[in-house]
């Protein structure tokens, strides 16, 4: 038997998150990672992820141990060729984050910018293409953490397509949250991790790749470590992973897959995190706070609220709600004054109440 | 509460290996990855792990999600130099990975090769390095787990110094078992991971590097994500990690270090694995199975035994233990017919005394 000594922690991040008991509860066994069972433990989720990115038949999905960066920057440098020229779509953090990764690994790159309250504009997205026939590939964020914004990756995705280019989808924070569809929308890739919308523990990344892309891709990544066609091949070989994987946040990923089931797929994961997002949106207005983002370009994942400044001190909430066991982001990722308040993870409607509570209380003695 | 299921199992293979309760238990909480207490308990990390390397003063710990391959090629890429020349020194599958990762992320190397039961040659080292100044930076792996031969990293540090270069060492599974001391060696670097003698779980891995060298090498990895430079500027500007990291296994990393001191340090530990080791070889050599590697070349952490041939089936061998939750490493490395078991982990000798009658009850039914 394990206890756990500690009072349960809510985390209102982008991530890591809220996990549930069963989900920790995996994490308490040893296993072998050569061993028939954990090879099945493997193949398990590699099936169930594939699924979940909806690229059954067409895709296979490449498991990496690491954080969701080392799956974005794994995918660009197996995926985009050393001859090829990428095109990234920015309006966050997490889009810069790819153009410097590109720069770092020396792969050809142009990058379009719009600011963080703005989405990707396909528009502009075609007129870059037909502009620049040496593009092959286009890299977009799914759900822009930074701010919480949603892009319109349909129509992108509509767009790359019709140019005969590939795209690659960083749907780190979207993923399990909302629906993808990479066999019907063609994307060569979709990168996320164990730990936002599928609420398992951090410590594995995954790309779900198209099958005969990656086939074609021998030899061309930066970096062993990173090298997808590689991994893939040891995948389908003897079903093992390269390196040692970290294999107790295999398993809790199991058991969040599990769940993700029990709880009726992503539909109804999203359902619970978009009534989350009206509770916590509805409860914040109500407080005076207002959203960074229009209702019409905001996730139900995480919301940016404008700082109202003093005298507010967000600061002061952070520590007033840490001392709760509720715990936010400390500190803003966009350009304005702002913070930010997440509403995923394996919470509900009473531990928002118990978070809105907890921010009215503050407030009130600011 | 947390329950585990599952009996316990032993692994005695190179990793991911036996752990203790305590340390699983450790895993049973959720952390805000950059709130107070975590940045401490990452703090209390790097500081623990520079110590156990012998670089108080000198050297800084980098920590990485990922394997350990992670943290070599980490190592590799941030520290040698873009324009420098690396001489990887080869006695089996863990120095000739290092040759890949420089070919694979298009760095100058060349490599001196030995048989896989032969330690590598000081003289033969210092011989290359007067023949080729190009040469900037040397590797090589302490314990080569491919057969468990212990490399002579003090003799191979005194050349290294003695002609001016710098020596990275992987010392995956040796490290916690046996000392290294960086300081006093001029180490470059150290490379480790949290899964073998420190017996945590997996999932991270770290660099411990040389602070005066490290500082020069702001933008000389070829990936961002394995950049020690911009790590170690993240670790010593806010405390935290630049991505998302497996808050999990640090903790269970922080809980295994906790009982590495309890045990009595690295001392303690090498001794309770070389009284493991003498158990192992004495069992398995009365009961007719020989050693691949002369006694003094072997170290105590896995041993390679020759496979007798029949009617001698390692295949079924390993079947026989794994219905009894004992769990070997499916599969050779060395060149030979041959079998590995490994001595280290959470594991005493009674647990020792249970895989050996196994394998005699096994053998006498064969
Ligand atoms: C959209 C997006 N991409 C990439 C990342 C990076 O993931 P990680 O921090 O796990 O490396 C994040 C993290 O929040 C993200 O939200
Ligand atoms: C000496 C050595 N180097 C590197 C590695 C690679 O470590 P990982 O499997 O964690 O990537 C190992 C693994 O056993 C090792 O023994």
């Amino acid at each position: 038997m394990i206890s756990t000594p500690h009072p349960r922690t809510l985390l209102l991040t982008p991530g890591p998150l809220t996990t549930s008991e069963a989900t920790r509860a995996a994490l308490g066994r040893d296993w072998g990672s050569r061993d028939d069972d954990f090879i099945a433990l493997t193949a398990r989720l590699r099936t169930r992820l594939t699924a979940l990115a909806g690229g059954a038949g067409t895709h296979e999905t490449v498991l990496l141990a690491g954080s969701g960066t080392f799956a974005v920057e794994a995918a660009l440098g197996t995926l985009v060729p050393r001859d090829g020229r990428a095109l990234v779509l920015v309006n966050g953090a997490y889009g810069r984050r790819m153009v410097e990764m590109l720069r770092r690994m020396g792969r050809d790159h142009v990058a379009l910018e719009w600011d963080e309250d703005r989405p990707v504009d396909p528009d502009a997205v075609e007129r870059a293409l037909l502009a620049d026939p040496a593009i092959t590939d286009v890299a977009v964020v799914q759900c822009e953490t930074t701010s919480g914004l949603l892009n319109p990756v349909e129509r992108i995705a509509d767009v790359v397509r019709r140019q005969g280019r590939r795209l690659l989808v960083d749907a780190m924070s979207a993923f399990g949250a909302l629906p993808i569809d990479a066999s019907r929308l063609g994307l060569c890739a979709v990168m996320a991790s164990s730990n936002k919308g599928l609420e398992g523990v951090p410590g594995i990344s995954f790309v779900v790749a198209e099958r005969a892309h990656l086939a074609r891709c021998a030899g061309n990544a930066h970096s062993l470590s990173l090298d997808l066609h590689a991994q893939a091949e040891g995948f389908r070989g003897n079903g093992q992973w390269r390196f040692t994987p970290p294999v107790q946040v295999a398993a809790a990923l199991d058991a969040a897959l599990d769940q993700l089931e029990a709880e009726g797929g992503i539909a109804a994961r999203g359902a619970r995190y978009a009534a989350l997002h009206r509770m916590l949106v509805d409860g914040m207005e109500a407080l005076g706070f207002r959203c960074f983002l229009p209702p019409d370009l905001q996730a139900p994942i995480i919301v940016t609220f404008r700082d109202p400044g003093p005298p507010f001190d967000f600061a002061a909430l952070y520590a007033r709600l840490q001392a709760e066991g509720i715990v936010l982001y400390p500190g803003k990722l966009t350009r304005e004054p702002s913070f930010r308040i997440g509403c995923i993870g394996a919470i509900d409607e009473a531990d928002m109440r118990r978070v809105l509570d907890a921010i009215a209380r503050a407030a009130r003695s600011a």
